[in-house]
């Protein structure tokens, strides 16, 4: 194989593809990127046997071939090349590096035991802006579960259906829920996606509501195609959690609060929690304000907060990561909050619920 | 005790003094920041016993007294505050911070328990800029050796001498030197400062030629004045290496070279060696070039660069991390090397010897 492309272009496809390049594997062949450029095109590929990404940069192709190579040492190599035209050439396993009078040279795997991604049909996919899709996944993101004891939390919902797409995490102390209406009529869909696999996504993505992304599924996997990339996940099996049950907009009590300020003063009461400790803040909602207090084995916060308030007063405990978690996904600059009682989930929802964040209390009593 | 503040001074007078608050220690009284408001000023002071700090913030004190309240807490707080006035007021040992509608109640610890900085004659001092001061030591502090098994090693000598200011740091493998002109005559002196002393001290620095550090000695501490700040550390005990029988300005090679293309070749060749390898860069010196190369078992390297070269042919090997230190310290397009022979050190200085940077060569023909 010999190829030449720019130092830059080589950069780039190297940071997207490293995403799906596992750190620890018990298949070698896996800490490498492949360079494929056995077609018409330089084809990157990295892939963790879960999560996939292809991409192809520009560049010249004198002689086909393909070639795995350690992607640390191969992502080290070319992110410190100076700004030039890069040529990679290999004889057999060996690879020559060369860029302007430096010359790297280093030893390959056979391209051929690379796994590549799966074939996935292209059909009936739906597409939606990169913008829409990232902001979508870190405002949801969050409220996965990290633990692996329930496979299901460690993933998120997304759902197509009546031309929105809705996505839904939770880890069993609180649920985040986004919706985004589409742009064309879709059939109706229901895949659980790795929190991995998002994480990643969203990172690659361009963040431009001008661009697109097509999103293809099967009954295994998702696809998605945006730019010159193409990212295939396996699906999380099984049913997701009955959302819609859990969720009410029946409420006694509610208020609308300058978001950031709750979110300072929330913030601020974290100080005093240690790590492991899990003491919750205490809201105490009355007329025309709302007191935060909280109390642990480092000292004691009070601090209130004017409100808007309707419905009945009512004191409520919250551990106070989850209402930071939900109060810094939002955007605006007022938020609403719907309680029904001290026992009863928290729901901050705008009036199109294009944002459902549902937050566990905490039994406060037994934490005075 | 009661003052009032603002928020942001609180905050910088607390990183300033945070710099000699030392994370473990067997006095926990240490951990503390000691609030003082016993005198005219609101001063804070932290100490770990070999590097005191204190410094001096702008308020108004209401009720005299002094209060010492953990580190970390105390910074945490003040950091999330609202940007307005903090009142700060102690009743024993209850500190109650109140801030806008927030207030924290904490417990702080008997100001009397605290361990004051030791007083300093401040006689016969020097004066140079913060700017000067700041360059010279993040210029040399990177080679002092961080192994405690020669002491002297873990300072930088700092020498007044014939109206020169010289900071010299060794670690066994290679010498940095740095020297500049005072403005003004001073009595020589000889001192020793511990490297993490410099350290902190470089990060309060402002870094402006405009202003000034005065700098006392004893026999046993040195003392940096600055803005608000006083900053006093112990000495190491004993007698600095003999530099100057190390140094000489005899070479048979010399060349100039692009200081950025060589940092950025040597740069590279690092990327071949894995942390706790030992392999060399290989340069060898011709009439119009040097060549570098480097061969690990990660895989091998070669580059020329063009250089300006006069006297013998060399093959000379070093560690490329040293070489690295070396070049980036420097702010010069070109440097000029000396060498002697490929067992002697080579010598990276400019014509009036501002800085001179003396690297140990490696023996490379057992490496190759």
């Amino acid at each position: 194989m010999i190829i030449r492309c720019s130092k830059n272009d080589l950069v780039n496809g190297i940071n997207i593809v490293s995403k799906a390049v596992p750190a620890k594997t018990t298949m070698p062949i896996l800490e490498c990127i492949l360079i494929d450029a056995a077609g018409q095109k330089i084809n990157l590929i990295g892939n963790d046997m879960e999560l996939g990404i292809e991409t192809s940069i520009a560049g010249e192709i004198e002689e086909k071939g393909t070639i795995a190579i350690d992607a640390d040492i191969l992502s080290g190599i070319i992110r410190k090349l100076p700004e030039e035209a890069v040529e990679i050439r290999t004889e057999g396993e060996k690879v020559t590096i060369t860029c302007n009078k430096s010359k790297f040279v280093i030893l390959g795997k056979d391209g051929r035991e690379f796994v590549y991604l799966p074939e996935i049909d292209k059909n009936d996919g739906i597409n939606v802006s990169q913008f829409t899709l990232r902001d979508i996944i870190n405002k949801t993101i969050f409220s996965i579960s990290d633990n692996d004891s329930n496979k299901m939390m460690t993933g998120e919902l997304m759902e197509i259906s009546n031309g929105m797409l809705r996505v839904v995490s939770l880890d069993g102390h609180r649920i985040s829920i986004r919706k985004s209406e589409l742009n064309g009529s879709y059939n109706d869909r229901r895949v659980i996606i790795p929190g991995k696999t998002l994480n990643e996504i969203s990172k690659i993505l361009d963040g431009d509501t001008d661009k697109f992304v097509s999103i293809f599924f099967t009954d295994k996997h998702v696809l998605f195609e945006f730019n010159e990339t193409t990212v295939v996940t396996r699906l999380i099996e099984g049913e997701y959690f009955r959302i819609d049950q859990m969720i009410s907009s029946d409420y006694e009590t509610h208020f609308t609060v300058n978001r950031k300020e709750l979110l300072d003063c929330v913030d601020r009461a974290t100080l005093l929690v240690r790590e492991g400790d899990k003491k919750p803040i205490i809201m105490t909602i009355a007329d025309a304000s709302i007191q935060l207090r909280i109390n642990t084995a480092i000292g004691s916060m009070d601090e209130s907060i004017e409100v808007n308030k309707s419905g009945k007063d009512l004191m409520i405990g919250f551990n106070p990561k989850f209402l930071i978690d939900a109060l810094r996904a939002i955007d605006d600059e007022e938020v609403d909050m719907y309680f029904v009682n001290s026992k009863a989930p928290c729901f901050i929802r705008d009036a199109e619920e294009s944002y459902n964040y549902v937050v566990l209390p905490v039994n406060f009593a037994a934490a005075e």
